[in-house]
């Protein structure tokens, strides 16, 4: 069971100025219950897809019964996605196979090697097509996802991955790509049919940001031998761990550590911090899901409010060369969360050596996990030291069961979070005059005004070349 | 040639209250030239040891005479460093070889492959371990980098794998190693001495997160292919751009908008945004030389300032789905640093296919490079219309020589930016605490008191738990 401590982000550890106090948290209250009960209230009326994930069955029976027919035939897996179609898969990968995965045997792995392509950077898609391609397609499966098919970076490697499989295998191209896609409608949804791809499900009333428990994370995770089972049981856990602790839950009080330190401690910053490389991909699934849902220009009365708090990533003890000596020294303008691991998922022990040598004498017979703990308690000290606030989730292991905790955890403070900023954390209209702007500067029919628009901008003015 | 292109910070594009005024720039200016005097007076006394490395031709002997006797026995280079003896590296290994480098075959790569181990990540370390070991390590080669050897992370995983070489190789380990370290005096200078190694310097007068273009981040790089004469050659020419043009050269053009957005127009926050995942480390790189310079409790004359933007890194086109909602909604406290490619080191064409799909019709065609610069473009003036201010530098390629024009850019601008908040920003003294905090919870000599402190904060209170 993962667990939250919080002491450490009081005004007991902190100080008045920037930590949390009991007063602090007894003055929410009534509002936290009524954000929690206005959450609850959407989830029974069916309005948060993502809180029925965990309890799924049919999602995940599916995602398992194309798992079967593919797994043993596949080499080389190429997930198409990104944003919310590609965070979660990347996070699952590293949180629970090793770093190494895709440099070990096709005998030692059991599963295909994964590479989730999220971006349209010409380079790295030239490389991979070039190395998967290399093993001559038999082995590789294309899972593309979107939910309309349209997104541009995974409409365009789509087409240039379905290529390259019809070029090498002709008309069995088709047995060679998953759709993870709308059920009912749209341009992917179309050409599924078309070409005849098994098809799993964009569930319609999730967004793009909390989908990874669905087919979307589900089917690449469980590819790579992670047992979704167990993912989904430890958020359906967590889910009923919140609902049964109505706010004396770790959602509850962590979303209340969080609000209070952005609005009334001068926190608007907050930094994700694992002490653990496996964990690190979280912090940028976290970041998606914490600046799309709550960076908002206007609440749900209209008024301007530009809020959101940052969302920042940073990586133990890794960034203690880094990142720390700001976050003791510069603004006091951070909350850090830490994820900190009890039993990590393999351990290695220092040699007893150099016992005549002072400045090691002490790592001797250690283990790296002592010593990555004593960083990560050593760095929550410093911090307290100069007054910086700071929580912990512990998880007591890297597991299926944690991460899916972890997930829903988060899924749900940020429904939290929405509420008591008053504002629609489900929407992202900030991204949409990109997309047409994107569209218009590609010549795409119908965006000739958009187009007219941004001419006058894309004309570099050599005034302000250095 | 690098470029700055810096219209969209300024306030013809994002308005008054967010963008630099050509009055702004005007008052800043002699401040801005005391600083590049004072700059360029502490590099001709000899007192800013990084300057000296672009046109430090015995480094670049030095290194390239151990490449020639390694790199045609190496098939795995571990390095172990962390902090500076590592994002460089990192870096310009991202940059200039492929993503999938590792994945390669030895032939295809030439050089061997590159493992950093940047962190004391139990699961990475074992994991790492493994992979290397199984391959016999008669072609591993450790290139270990600490200054003095006792930095608890790299200590460390030295003892660890010395002693795996030890055991595979008996008395010949010594030849698989090769220190990057204190040319005098300190602990690994010692082992490296008493054991056997070859030794590259780690330059006394160039703190870590300057380090990249000393044998600290040299050695890797050539080891695995790069060419560091154009690395440094490229350095060199963005060092007699600089000087030849005092105050109006890119370095003080750049350091004088993040100088006014940080201190004038409420933007303490500093994204930096690559088109490129090659070029996505090298904002790691910049976010340890940006924090750990300009986050300072004090300023020269000893006054409290907490000073320090924060920086923060994004991709594109990735983070365009992740972060940019709440770049244009959120607080308008952000200056975004886009990088930008023209010619990718490679390209991909989108096949002439689906010209009856009215979704995807625009995309026939295309190459994968045109689609990142349209949604470069269109990042820019989503942001531009929300009234946030950008800068653009722009590569031509991804070379050495720009890669190296780059670094030495950023570098200077810091030194900028040290001299405008009227810091040190080249020392680093909240990470320290740390420090000595850890060697107390690891039970080291001679920190007792710092222990008997941290004992009251290390018990878990259980009534902080949720």
């Amino acid at each position: 069971m993962i667990q939250l401590y919080w002491k450490n982000a009081t005004d007991k550890v902190v100080g008045d100025a920037h930590g949390v106090s009991q007063a602090d948290l007894d003055e929410l209250k009534p509002r936290m219950c009524q954000a929690h009960e206005a959450v609850k209230a959407q989830i029974d009326a069916g309005r948060l897809g993502y809180a029925a994930l965990p309890t799924h069955a049919g999602y995940a029976a599916q995602v398992k019964a194309l798992v079967d027919k593919y797994r043993s035939t596949t080499t080389d897996l190429v997930v198409l996605g990104i944003g919310g179609s590609a965070l979660g898969n990347i996070a699952l990968q590293a949180a629970l196979n090793p770093a190494i995965y895709n440099l070990l045997s096709d005998a030692r792995r059991g599963g295909p090697r994964l590479f989730v392509l999220d971006n349209v950077d010409p380079a790295m898609v030239s490389d991979t097509l070039k190395l998967v391609g290399r093993r001559g397609a038999r082995g590789l499966l294309v899972n593309v996802i979107s939910k309309s098919g349209e997104t541009a970076e995974t409409a365009s490697q789509f087409m240039i991955f379905r290529e390259m499989l019809k070029k090498k295998l002709g008309d069995d191209f088709a047995s060679h790509i998953v759709a993870t896609t709308d059920t009912e409608k749209g341009t992917l949804h179309e050409i599924a049919i078309a070409d005849g791809y098994d098809m799993l499900a964009v569930p319609g009333d999730v967004g793009g940001r909390f989908s990874v428990l669905s087919p979307v994370g589900l089917f690449s995770a469980a590819m790579c031998g992670i047992d979704i089972d167990e993912l989904l049981a430890g958020a359906a856990e967590m889910q009923e761990r919140i609902a049964t602790a109505p706010c004396m839950n770790p959602a509850c009080r962590l979303a209340a550590i969080k609000y209070i330190a952005t609005t009334a401690k001068g926190k608007p910053t907050h930094v994700m911090m694992p002490y653990s490389n496996r964990l690190y991909p979280l912090a940028d699934w976290y970041r998606q899901l914490w600046a799309e849902s709550l960076g908002k220009r206007v609440d749900r009365d209209g008024n301007e409010v530009f809020t959101g708090p940052t969302p920042i990533k940073a990586l133990g003890t890794t960034d203690q060369h880094s990142q720390v000596q700001l976050y003791r020294e510069g603004p006091n303008d951070k909350l850090t969360v830490f994820l900190e691991v009890k039993k990590h998922p393999k351990d290695v022990r220092v040699p007893d050596d150099f016992a005549d040598v002072p400045g090691l004498t002490y790592l001797r017979k250690t283990k790296l996990s002592k010593l990555l703990s004593a960083e990560k308690v050593a760095t929550e000290y410093a911090l307290a030291a100069s007054n910086r606030p700071s929580v912990t989730i512990r998880f007591d292991e890297i597991m299926p069961h944690s991460v899916g905790e972890f997930i829903y955890l988060y899924e749900f403070v940020t429904s939290l979070m929405g509420e008591l900023l008053n504002i629609d954390a489900y929407d992202q209209p900030a991204v949409e005059l990109g997309k047409k702007a994107t569209f218009a500067l590609m010549g795409r029919e119908g965006y000739d005004d958009v187009a007219a628009d941004i001419k006058p901008f894309t004309r570099v003015d050599r005034n302000y070349l250095s």
